[in-house]
Protein backbone atom coordinates (compact mmCIF):
# COMPACT_ATOMS: atom_id res chain seq x y z
CA UNK A 1 0.00 0.00 0.00
CA UNK A 2 1.24 3.58 -0.68
CA UNK A 3 0.17 7.00 1.09
CA UNK A 4 0.79 9.88 -0.82
CA UNK A 5 1.41 13.18 0.98
CA UNK A 6 0.99 16.27 -0.39
CA UNK A 7 2.33 19.30 1.83
CA UNK A 8 2.11 22.54 0.94
CA UNK A 9 2.01 25.87 2.51
CA UNK A 10 -1.17 27.54 4.06
CA UNK A 11 -3.49 30.35 2.76
CA UNK A 12 -1.59 33.31 3.81
CA UNK A 13 1.76 31.81 4.44
CA UNK A 14 4.52 33.85 2.13
CA UNK A 15 5.67 31.32 -0.59
CA UNK A 16 9.47 32.76 -1.79
CA UNK A 17 10.01 29.40 -3.47
CA UNK A 18 6.96 30.00 -5.52
CA UNK A 19 7.47 33.73 -6.07
CA UNK A 20 11.21 32.58 -7.34
CA UNK A 21 9.57 30.17 -9.61
CA UNK A 22 7.35 32.69 -10.83
CA UNK A 23 9.66 35.33 -11.82
CA UNK A 24 11.63 32.65 -13.77
CA UNK A 25 9.17 31.42 -15.64
CA UNK A 26 7.81 35.20 -16.67
CA UNK A 27 11.52 35.31 -17.70
CA UNK A 28 11.49 32.69 -19.78
CA UNK A 29 8.25 33.86 -21.48
CA UNK A 30 5.55 32.08 -19.77
CA UNK A 31 3.10 35.22 -19.30
CA UNK A 32 -0.35 32.87 -18.58
CA UNK A 33 1.16 32.13 -15.37
CA UNK A 34 -0.50 34.36 -12.53
CA UNK A 35 0.47 32.72 -9.18
CA UNK A 36 3.11 29.92 -8.20
CA UNK A 37 3.09 27.58 -5.00
CA UNK A 38 5.75 25.19 -4.35
CA UNK A 39 5.22 22.05 -1.90
CA UNK A 40 6.26 18.85 -1.26
CA UNK A 41 4.90 15.19 -2.11
CA UNK A 42 6.24 12.29 -0.08
CA UNK A 43 5.63 9.36 -1.27
CA UNK A 44 5.31 6.36 1.78
CA UNK A 45 5.12 2.40 0.88
CA UNK A 46 3.95 0.86 3.94
CA UNK A 47 3.86 -2.91 4.52
CA UNK A 48 0.68 -5.21 3.40
CA UNK A 49 -1.79 -6.01 5.91
CA UNK A 50 -2.68 -2.32 7.12
CA UNK A 51 -6.09 -1.64 7.36
CA UNK A 52 -6.85 1.49 5.05
CA UNK A 53 -7.83 3.02 8.92
CA UNK A 54 -4.56 2.18 9.90
CA UNK A 55 -2.72 3.64 7.68
CA UNK A 56 -4.72 6.65 7.25
CA UNK A 57 -4.18 7.15 11.21
CA UNK A 58 -0.32 6.28 11.26
CA UNK A 59 0.12 8.45 8.37
CA UNK A 60 -1.52 11.48 10.06
CA UNK A 61 0.79 11.38 13.01
CA UNK A 62 3.70 11.17 10.81
CA UNK A 63 2.70 14.17 9.04
CA UNK A 64 2.09 15.88 13.12
CA UNK A 65 5.16 14.63 14.28
CA UNK A 66 7.96 14.89 11.30
CA UNK A 67 6.53 15.30 7.71
CA UNK A 68 4.34 18.98 8.38
CA UNK A 69 5.22 22.06 10.33
CA UNK A 70 1.36 22.50 11.39
CA UNK A 71 1.80 26.26 12.46
CA UNK A 72 2.44 27.02 8.57
CA UNK A 73 1.55 23.98 6.30
CA UNK A 74 -1.42 22.01 5.87
CA UNK A 75 -1.33 18.21 4.15
CA UNK A 76 -3.92 15.64 2.21
CA UNK A 77 -3.08 11.77 2.84
CA UNK A 78 -4.04 9.97 -0.10
CA UNK A 79 -3.97 5.89 0.13
CA UNK A 80 -3.35 4.54 -2.96
CA UNK A 81 -3.37 0.24 -3.36
CA UNK B 1 -7.45 27.61 -13.84
CA UNK B 2 -4.90 25.05 -11.62
CA UNK B 3 -2.07 23.21 -12.90
CA UNK B 4 -0.93 21.08 -10.06
CA UNK B 5 2.55 19.24 -11.35
CA UNK B 6 4.23 16.18 -9.39
CA UNK B 7 7.90 16.55 -9.86
CA UNK B 8 9.46 12.94 -8.70
CA UNK B 9 12.98 11.02 -9.11
CA UNK B 10 12.59 8.79 -11.68
CA UNK B 11 12.47 4.61 -10.54
CA UNK B 12 16.16 3.71 -9.62
CA UNK B 13 17.77 6.83 -8.75
CA UNK B 14 18.80 7.93 -5.36
CA UNK B 15 16.54 9.54 -2.85
CA UNK B 16 19.27 10.89 -0.25
CA UNK B 17 16.11 13.13 1.03
CA UNK B 18 13.70 9.80 1.06
CA UNK B 19 16.25 7.95 3.18
CA UNK B 20 16.61 10.43 5.71
CA UNK B 21 12.95 11.21 6.12
CA UNK B 22 12.14 7.16 6.36
CA UNK B 23 15.22 7.04 9.20
CA UNK B 24 14.10 9.80 11.23
CA UNK B 25 10.40 7.85 10.85
CA UNK B 26 12.05 4.47 12.07
CA UNK B 27 13.71 6.64 15.40
CA UNK B 28 10.41 7.51 15.97
CA UNK B 29 8.54 4.18 15.84
CA UNK B 30 7.03 4.12 12.92
CA UNK B 31 7.94 0.85 11.85
CA UNK B 32 5.34 0.24 8.98
CA UNK B 33 7.48 2.34 6.67
CA UNK B 34 9.02 0.17 3.90
CA UNK B 35 10.52 3.15 1.30
CA UNK B 36 10.15 7.16 1.20
CA UNK B 37 10.42 8.99 -2.02
CA UNK B 38 10.65 13.09 -1.24
CA UNK B 39 8.93 14.84 -4.56
CA UNK B 40 7.93 18.52 -5.11
CA UNK B 41 4.32 19.21 -6.06
CA UNK B 42 3.94 23.23 -7.76
CA UNK B 43 0.49 24.65 -7.93
CA UNK B 44 0.26 27.13 -11.30
CA UNK B 45 -2.46 29.12 -11.19
CA UNK B 46 -3.24 30.18 -14.80
CA UNK B 47 -5.42 32.84 -16.61
CA UNK B 48 -8.89 32.05 -17.24
CA UNK B 49 -9.38 31.89 -21.11
CA UNK B 50 -6.59 28.71 -21.91
CA UNK B 51 -8.09 25.70 -23.16
CA UNK B 52 -7.25 22.59 -21.65
CA UNK B 53 -5.34 21.42 -24.78
CA UNK B 54 -3.35 24.99 -24.55
CA UNK B 55 -2.67 24.97 -20.72
CA UNK B 56 -1.54 21.21 -20.65
CA UNK B 57 1.14 21.90 -23.75
CA UNK B 58 2.25 25.46 -22.11
CA UNK B 59 2.79 23.54 -18.67
CA UNK B 60 4.62 20.59 -20.53
CA UNK B 61 6.82 22.97 -21.68
CA UNK B 62 7.48 25.22 -18.25
CA UNK B 63 8.60 21.23 -17.10
CA UNK B 64 10.38 20.64 -19.70
CA UNK B 65 12.77 23.95 -19.41
CA UNK B 66 12.73 25.21 -15.80
CA UNK B 67 10.25 22.79 -13.14
CA UNK B 68 12.02 19.57 -13.64
CA UNK B 69 15.00 18.42 -13.90
CA UNK B 70 14.34 15.49 -16.62
CA UNK B 71 17.80 13.66 -16.59
CA UNK B 72 16.65 12.32 -13.39
CA UNK B 73 12.98 13.40 -12.66
CA UNK B 74 9.28 12.51 -14.50
CA UNK B 75 6.09 14.67 -13.33
CA UNK B 76 2.71 14.75 -14.07
CA UNK B 77 0.27 17.37 -15.03
CA UNK B 78 -2.99 17.53 -13.70
CA UNK B 79 -5.45 19.97 -14.91
CA UNK B 80 -7.71 21.53 -11.99
CA UNK B 81 -10.90 24.16 -13.41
Amino acid sequence: MKAIVNIYLKEGVLDPQGKAVHHALGSLGFREVEDVRVGKQIILKLRDGLSDQEAKEEVEQMCEKLLANTVIEDYDIELVR
